[in-house]
Parts: C-alpha cells; sequence; structure tokens
C-alpha cells in the first residue's frame, strides 16, 4: 500500500479559498492519504480576546494551562472539525483525531536546560495498526497538532514534526511519501523570488546551500525534519503550494537515484 | 456482539471527581461500549467572556455562528479530547469524534415553525458499519454532540438524542443497551427524594406516571427518547447516577417481561 502524509499550514487552514483548492488537488490523489493540520492564527486571535498573552521563544508557541485549553479548543475542535466537514461535503470520508485518540501518538513533556515550554509534547510513538487500519477502512485520517503523555495529558506538538514521525513510522512497512504544502512554491533561493524554485534537492545538495546561507532560516527545520524522515525510510517529499501537491521542491535520497 | 452506548451529562463532565468515578465504573463493563457526551457549563462560560449572548428557547441553545464556534471548539476540543486523554491513561483506547468524522452522524438543519433553532441538527442516518467496526477493533467511540450535513456544515445535536438514535440504529444488527448517566439516582417519584427511586418502569407504567404529573417536567424529553428507542428495538434503557451504572431506574418493554 501506498501513504501520502500530507501537512497543511496556518495559511491554507485559515484562508477558505485556500482551502477550496487544496481539496480539488487532495480529490486527485490515488494513494491512502494521512493529513496534518497547522494552527493557524486563529489560537492566537481567541486568546487575545480572552486576555491569555502569547509567548513565542524561536517561533514556538510557549503553552501554559490556560494556552494550552486554547488550543485544544481551536485546533482539536474549530480547525480538524471544520476541515473534516468540509472533506466530507467533497466526498472524502475524513475522520478527525488528535495523537490521544486511539493512542495514535504517545508523547513526553519537552525538557529543555534554558526554557519552559510549557505543556510541548516530544513523540515517543506512533500507533501505525491502528492508522493503517483507518486507511484500509477507506477512511482519510486528519491529525491535530496535539499529543498525549497516556498520563491524561494532552501535549502541544509541531504539525511538521507530527507529519515526519508518522510518515517514517509507516515506512518501516509501506511506501510512503509526504507533501509539505504552504503558500510558497517551494525552497526558493530567493525566498522573494517565486521563479527561484529549486525543484529537486538531495541531502548532500541542501548541506550545500545551508553551509551558504542560501536557504531561508524559516524553512531549515522542515528541511531538517523533511530528510530525517528520508533517512527513516520515507520514499520522497515534496514541499510546495497547495495548488500544486506535484509540483514544488522534490527532496529525494539522491545516492540511489 | 453486545454494545452498551452511555451518554454523560454535563454534571459528569464539569466535574474532575465524578469523571474518576465514572471512569472506574466504565471499567467495569463487559460489553463494548460507545460514550455520548453532553455539553456541560463551559460553551456558556467561553460565550459570556466572549461576549456572544447565549439564548434559551425551552430548555434548548439556539445556535447561531458565533455560537456554533463556541461549542465547536468547546465540545469537540476541549471536552472531548480531555475525556479521551483521560480515559486512555485508565487503559482504555477511546477515540474522540464528532458526527461528521467518518460521517457517523448525518443531519439536516432544523426548520421550526415558531422559532429559529439556528445550527441544530435532526439526525437522518447513522453509519453503523464504521461504528461497529471501531468497537471490534476495541476501540471505544466518544462521540460529542455535533452532526454534520453533508455540504460541511456542523450541527449542534442534542446528546440524549444521539445516544438513542445510535442505540436504535445499532439495535438492527446487535444486542443494545443504553445507560443514560447523571447526577441523580433515577427517575424519582419526588425529585427532592433520593430515596423515591423507581426500580423499573415499563411504558403503560411510564404513561400513567406522566398522565398523573408524577415524572419531573425535565425528565419527559429523555424518558420519551428512551421509550422511543426501545421501541426500535433497544434491549434497556436505565437512567441512574454516574456512580452506579448497573442500578438507578431500568426502562423495558414490559409486554413480552
Amino acid at each position: 500500500m501506498n501513504i501520502t502524509v500530507i501537512k497543511i499550514g496556518g495559511n491554507v487552514v485559515d484562508d477558505a479559498n485556500a482551502r477550496t483548492e487544496f481539496y480539488a488537488q487532495l480529490s486527485a490523489i490515488r494513494s491512502a492519504v494521512i493529513l496534518v493540520h497547522g494552527g493557524g492564527k486563529v489560537a492566537t486571535e481567541l486568546s487575545s480576546k480572552l486576555g491569555i498573552p502569547t509567548t513565542m521563544i524561536d517561533g514556538r508557541r510557549v503553552t501554559d494551562a490556560e494556552t494550552l485549553r486554547v488550543v485544544t479548543m481551536v485546533y482539536a475542535g474549530l480547525i480538524n472539525k471544520q476541515l473534516v466537514a468540509e472533506l466530507q461535503s467533497h466526498g472524502i470520508n475524513a475522520l478527525g483525531i488528535t495523537g490521544a485518540d486511539g493512542n495514535i501518538l504517545r508523547a513526553h513533556k519537552r525538557t529543555h536546560a534554558q526554557h519552559d515550554y510549557g505543556f510541548v509534547g516530544d513523540i515517543d510513538s506512533v500507533n501505525t495498526e491502528l492508522l493503517s487500519q483507518l486507511v484500509q477502512a477507506n477512511l482519510l485520517p486528519v491529525i491535530a497538532p496535539l499529543t498525549h503523555d497516556g498520563s491524561g495529558q494532552l501535549l502541544n506538538t509541531n504539525a511538521d514534526t507530527i507529519a515526519a514521525q508518522v510518515a517514517s513510522a509507516l515506512a518501516q512497512t509501506f511506501t510512503v511519501d509526504v507533501i509539505y504544502c504552504f503558500e510558497k512554491r517551494g525552497v526558493l533561493r530567493n525566498v522573494e523570488d517565486e521563479s527561484t524554485l529549486i525543484p529537486s534537492l538531495t541531502l548532500t545538495e541542501y548541506s550545500a546551500l545551508k553551509a551558504n546561507g542560501v536557504v531561508a532560516q524559516g524553512m531549515i527545520p522542515k528541511l531538517d525534519n523533511a530528510f530525517d524522515a528520508i533517512a527513516r525510510g520515507v520514499h520522497s517529499v515534496r514541499i510546495t503550494k497547495y495548488t500544486h501537491l506535484d509540483g514544488g521542491t522534490l527532496l529525494h535520497k539522491g545516492e540511489s537515484a
């Protein structure tokens, strides 16, 4: 069985037109699909309305108890169920879950020497058996970026990381491709210029671009995650715009190509 | 296969101690279980914090677009995922869903001659095939009180009604019992006096009590739902406190007893 793990970011999640374009693209994919979604602006907006300060460290949200309540409501409730209801209307049998549901993603609370990120989880295990049962039943799992620790605690977990870890775990048994969908065409030589798309990238080429400072700072964690997934058996990773799921930048294991 | 459909109301959902007692009771049930939960006070509190007025008609929440966002966040996000994470910590493999997920509960927006209840759904169909697949995979589905119309619209739907309709639909294939769990011992002759529990009730007996005004006003929709489910093939319905899932008032089809 071939499985495509697709991650959509906040810019797709927040924009009704982008979602509609994305669903049309999704319908064209012939393999089984698992969708992972990010958060978007709604959690920050809701926190602000409720008077809960949003603290970011190095682009990551610090998740205190109140913020965890907000992201649980927004990610697992509002965003996840809106995606599911809309996918259903496009004839796609979506089933929305978090990592707690069916024990799909077990994690532990991150400990960090300098910063306390709060209720943020690093993944320990993926329930690949249940995920494969769901896709074999022709369901499309839609995963919100939350995990749990097995002791009743939900944890906030980065959606890019979830996509990479789910794909790596499933790659032990299935042929797995990953698509990171966002608002740009792919990996660009010049982040200001969409015509500078790099259509294909091996780890060796990426290392050179990174050393030369060509790759934009914000792309580095995404690309590191992606090449890590490839090293762990994922067939390919594509970084592309939500309007072209077969375009963008294709990352692959260069040596055997 | 025997399936028990259990509904817990807001008084259980809102109270950490009540939830813990309930999980202990739940672990003792030998059949497959499907859990349906109500809303509790959190949605009203969140609406109030966000300045969204709560309007009730005959004890039912009027669900405008803003209120639908709030109940989606609270029911499908906060409450559903808290229940799932806690059940997981008790060794119960819970999977939290709404009626949109896996197209479990298809509904239509209610039309009412006098009142506009807003985004409130009346159920048209139950995906019994998927529900039975989930319980056969040893998962415990936890259903939040939301449905969808198949055209991308989520709808707010009463949890008692969901429990009755899910049970009735599954009763075509399986032996199904229902437990309505709340904060009182069961159906009481005198709502102020817990010692006046009615341990067992047939439809004939219920009709007499209703005619005499013995049954409390708030219990009538619940009991009507329950006897309707029994008429449609559900084996029994129990109305009881969350501390005694095998106690309370047992409703059954008197004629064949």
